[in-house]
């Protein structure tokens, strides 16, 4: 992918890019989707390590290797899965199941086998739907040993030989876990986590999406220094976020908003589920953005399924971090099937979960109180060049409500004014010495 | 009746009753309904105590009798009333209004009268309605000394002769007030309460309803010992509540939950009347039971008028008492008139009242906070045998809500799901080692 | 006008005020705009002067002078403004605009001026509104030193000379800004306090309706010794407001309630805007009554735009004071224009009007918390004949809830009943021993 993106340090800091500047984005987004959709990733094994290898173009991202047999509080990491090839021959000897036409084929973290099976026993092995008789399903077996394959279910009908031969040439063996990590510390205590899983191996959707847009947020804050410090987790599902908790227990007190990003490129509405807390700052922060931004969404309470957020929010840690989708899993017909291939994002899809989420972030970063400096009466606007109507009313409503019990984000929902506007109008509150910023520890 | 039914020992505890089971229940309230009709029962005499004496055979109930003149707050026990006989004798000596042939035709607690009055003096003491020309309507005058006879309005143009014969055998003398209390003593503190009416005379649904669902629920705990005590009061309206409660202060705060039961038989839905405090235990299961069960349902709030919840719901007790009706008195035509006859209430009207009267017990009985034992991360269900998926998604929000903040209720009210199936869960994750029950105390 | 209205003396304290005594009310209100209606009003000067020695034939309002270069917060009383005459004259020497004919043909605190100019220049200094072209838009210039015309629209195809004389005769210099205010003074600490605008010339809705509504609330009061006192302010727009709490900081604190009245004499639905707390006492009140009186009504969350209300609620005061009118101002087309004249407004929304802010401020005038003195189970109304069927639900309301906790307004509010019909059965449950009203200090 092309990495000449201006990164909108151009723009004013804390106002929304440009439709121009989203939609480049969003190209650049579905070329690495493009990109890492070959690899064959799962839970471990070389495929995440490729995968995490092709990030590290865009962002200075860590590598972190986790030896199997690690414990994560109820869980433990498993062997390692090395798969070469996969297949299954007919008499003829010709491939009619193959790894190396699609990484599907083979069920993920498959033990390995070679032998002659019959029909019967072939079958019980592969996994194919008729509902979707073009589309391989997606398989894995991560927690109890086992072999597979899956298979557009058409194949059925042309398996009309006795026996067959089947060989999935894997290992299972101890290894590592193996996730991505890249920090940016900020000038105040307090960081924002983005995390997404990359254990599917070539499915788009669900994850090379959530990959590509966080991978994108990431770099817009290289070489920054933020307010809040930016964490950025490209870790297996479940397992992951467990791992990296397990190993970060000191640095969760300090988290103070985050989003699961998973299934963002679809060219359906964005879906947000908020964090288990409710109404923590990212779920204002992204409601906000997605209400006076987006023509439709859905906004759904946490539940304890879904993704990544079920481990993030599970009551020992109950962080505030939300799970930003497009159309939810489950809702689409391609969802763990071989369908869900680069067709199926949209670099539009992908360029407006990017902007939600970069929206949001900047809420949580540039949200504070400030303090109306002449609070009894209105202050003369005129007077300080301050008249222009379009901005007036949100300059008022700020002057007005800041009274040092209420955070900018506070006075845009309460007004229905955009953050940004207000936040706009702060800033010159605050260069015509009417305002003053709190710091946290002021409130 | 026959006591035949099952008593559901073998449900296990907490989950609903079969459908076959409420229909067995609803058909024997319907024969005790029809046992206890033509007992003759008031404020205070005799009827009331062959109505007790039948309730005796179902459950082990204890009759009180308490003192003519006896202070209750601001009301005292009145007069016995005794009651023989009453008629209207034409001038052929036929009894033209007789109370042998319905109980409805004396004004209750009307005193003595025998004489000759014109049939204007008459037509003053006799109540009919013309709305309803076949019913005779029910009518008394418990707080001020009078005499009278009701009958159907037909009757009126019937009354053609100049003077008629009147006698009521009636006295009302120093005597007693009865009612019936059935305690069954549980292992924790607190008790839950279950209040019906015993004053009307032949009418069905109010009171005879509430009377065989009440006694229906009492047997059910009969020879238990359940974890808080259940109270069953069988008392006349207003004065009974006030008795009780003036000879036991000491019982009211123990009360933690109660029903008034009141019009509970009829084919209509059910409507549930909040407690004064507006969001009690009581209140919250009843609803819960009746949003996940009923089709339709009316939910209202507090109001100080109704049934006896006005006195348990006075200032100086708020009680968290609600009322469950069907249809609200004053909805429905045959409401205080003869019409209100067994056929007017239904084996499935009483059926349902006593499920969902079972069931809102059982919540309270069984609701409490639970501590989910691994809470960083889900443990791992599988692992455990607990991957039935039906199920599944009720045990992951337990375990995720089960912080010891807040109590399966709580949690069934924020999932959605049936309180029932998440306590079964419950009950299995505590068996696996993952959650652990909470004392009131530990909370 | 005529000062003969009943001042409603002999209806029952705290009841609604008839509706014949309304439409007086209406009348006289309509007659009082219409002999303020030629006053040239503006910020200052002797249009104020005029109009509040008016109001001193209805009430004993004191007329306070503030000196130019008094400081107000961020403010500052400027020169003041006389203007004696002011013209555009032809070539034939007509009088083509005419203060005269209308004070709105000047635009409000024009400098003085008198010259030949261009046709050009004249229509830089000439305001009209083609939308509008027979009507004269109103204008003025208080902040920045200029001076002007209005005119309707229609003139301007009629100027076709190449220059006019314009002549204004005006001085600013420096004098004072004039208000009035009148005082009754309570029984019990605390005020409330009514301000309405004097600062428009001659236009009716927008502001001799609040002026007369004011006025008349304020006669209802004189000679009275209310529980609260009782304040009326009548003060020019935004500068009236600062200049009189800059003088009375004192008495702020004691200020529970309060209403800017403005544009509340045309024939559209009430409009009520809540003060910045959202709900406090005059929010309730008004709303209680509106809900319960009017068909048809807006009721709006505070925004700092509007009316005066901008001022007593910036952030350094916060008052609970709200906002009636009618139509909101700029949601009628006469608003600002001569249109707004006494055809404009009608005896009947000044009327009604002055009822809603009457009882809106009985209300807060007569809540307060009562105890029930026989709080176990119900008293028997019966036996102290208070037994009056459509009063009985609402003594037993009244009863229930007058626990030491709540008001008469809360319990209003809950059961849904009008708090006057509340008000009145507290009185006799006070009267026969069963209610006590608490002091604000015992609650």
């Amino acid at each position: 992918m092309s990495s000449g993106t201006d990164t909108g340090a151009e723009r004013p800091a804390g106002q929304p890019p440009s439709a121009q500047y989203v939609a480049e984005i969003g190209r650049n987004a579905h070329a690495l989707v493009e990109e890492l959709y070959p690899f064959c990733r799962s839970l471990t094994g070389d495929g995440v390590r490729q995968t995490l290898r092709a990030l590290q173009k865009v962002i200075p991202l860590e590598m972190r290797e986790v030896p199997t047999g690690t414990r994560a509080y109820d869980w433990t990491v498993p062997n390692e899965w090395h798969i070469e090839d996969a297949y299954v021959l007919d008499g003829a000897g010709r491939r009619i199941v193959d790894f190396r036409a699609s990484n599907l084929h083979v069920v993920g973290n498959s033990s390995p086998i070679d032998a002659r099976v019959s029909r019967e026993e072939l079958l019980k092995h592969l996994h194919t739907d008729p509902a979707h008789p073009d589309w391989i399903p997606y398989r894995h077996t991560y927690y109890r040993e086992s072999w597979g394959f899956c298979a557009a279910h058409k194949i059925v009908a042309s398996l009309t030989e006795p026996e067959y031969r089947v060989r999935i040439d894997s290992r299972l063996e101890p290894g590592n876990l193996t996730y991505g990590e890249f920090f940016v510390p900020g000038r105040e205590d307090g960081e924002i986590l983005i995390s997404t899983h990359t254990c599917h191996p070539s499915l788009c959707n669900d994850n090379l999406s959530g990959i590509s847009v966080g991978a994108l947020i990431a770099r817009d804050f290289a070489n920054t220094r933020p307010r809040y410090g930016m964490r950025f987790l490209f870790v297996p599902a479940t397992l992951g976020p467990l791992v990296w908790m397990s190993r970060n227990e000191n640095v969760l007190p300090s988290i103070r908003a985050g989003f699961v990003l998973a299934g963002v490129g679809d060219r359906g509405k964005p879906t947000y589920t908020r964090s288990r807390r409710g109404n923590s700052l990212i779920d204002r922060a992204t409601i906000h953005v997605i209400q006076h931004t987006n023509a439709a969404s859905t906004i759904r309470d946490f539940a304890p399924n879904g993704y990544d957020q079920r481990q993030y929010c599970s009551p020992g840690f109950d962080l505030p971090i939300g799970c930003l989708m497009r159309t939810p899993n489950g809702d689409y017909p391609e969802y763990h099937f071989s369908a869900d291939n680069p067709r199926l994002v949209a670099p539009e899809g992908l360029g407006d979960s990017w902007r939600i989420v970069r929206q949001a972030i900047d809420i949580v970063q540039d949200d504070r109180r400030y303090l109306n400096l002449l609070p009894k009466g209105e202050p003369r606007l005129g007077a300080r060049g301050l008249f222009a109507d379009a901005e007036r009313l949100g300059l008022l409503w700020t002057l007005n409500f800041s009274d040092g019990t209420r955070t900018l984000l506070d006075i845009a929902e309460r007004s229905g004014m955009p953050f940004w506007l207000l936040h706009e109008g702060a800033r010159r509150l605050v260069e015509t010495g009417l305002l003053r910023e709190l710091n946290e520890e002021a409130a």
